[in-house]
């Protein structure tokens, strides 16, 4: 049986988060795929997701997605797709709202294991 | 070999489509997925995707989505998925411009064919 759609707010899902500097939580699903919502500030760990790209939707503030051998400024209004395999670390010092695109099940540090792994993401 | 990443920027985007009350452009994929900028003012068809969800990030503006029973607003800060084989009808008198997510391919009147069945979505 078919799903009942609901609509998600992304400024009401948000608050439902807490306040700290790293937090992530689920708002939605498509076929295989989650679309979580995450606030970040500071530096994230070096990581590659090898199986899988990712997309970040930048929602408000912005972000310094760096790779080995450059940087990409994504601010709100803009979308970065990271492809399969490759490095790359978000870092941002005013913080950033993003929202995150990926199947369902991806670790959130990829291919690395540190005190920012989330075992498990819930549902906001 | 990996693809170089670059950032999507939808202003930038949405300024490279025409005027017209209904307009596509695909901007990024992920994995067998597109990523679709979207223009639309007026009354879309009644449709379904019988094998795939589709997920709609309303940008600007609203969009009144309609369902056999019921209907629902979304407007900008805000996102719907579709589920799959689900009838749906977007309708929107300002307009509003969206995000559309779904597999490569997915044709845009779903298992309808009628004169606003766009045969080939161009990249932007």
């Amino acid at each position: 049986m078919a799903m009942i759609p609901f609509k998600i707010n992304f400024s009401e899902k948000f608050s439902k988060l807490p306040s700290d500097d790293y937090s992530v939580g689920i708002v939605a699903r498509m076929n295989d795929y989650e679309f979580k919502l995450v606030k970040f500030r500071g530096e994230f760990v070096w990581h590659s997701h090898p199986d899988t790209d990712e997309t970040f939707i930048i929602l408000d503030g912005r972000m310094m997605m760096h790779f080995r051998d450059k940087w990409v400024e994504v601010k709100s209004g803009e979308m970065i797709v990271i492809p399969k395999g490759v490095e790359h670390k978000p870092a941002s010092k005013e913080g950033y709202k993003a929202l995150l695109i990926e199947p369902e099940g991806v670790p959130n540090t990829g291919d690395v294991k540190n005190e920012m792994t989330i075992k498990k993401v819930e549902w906001i």
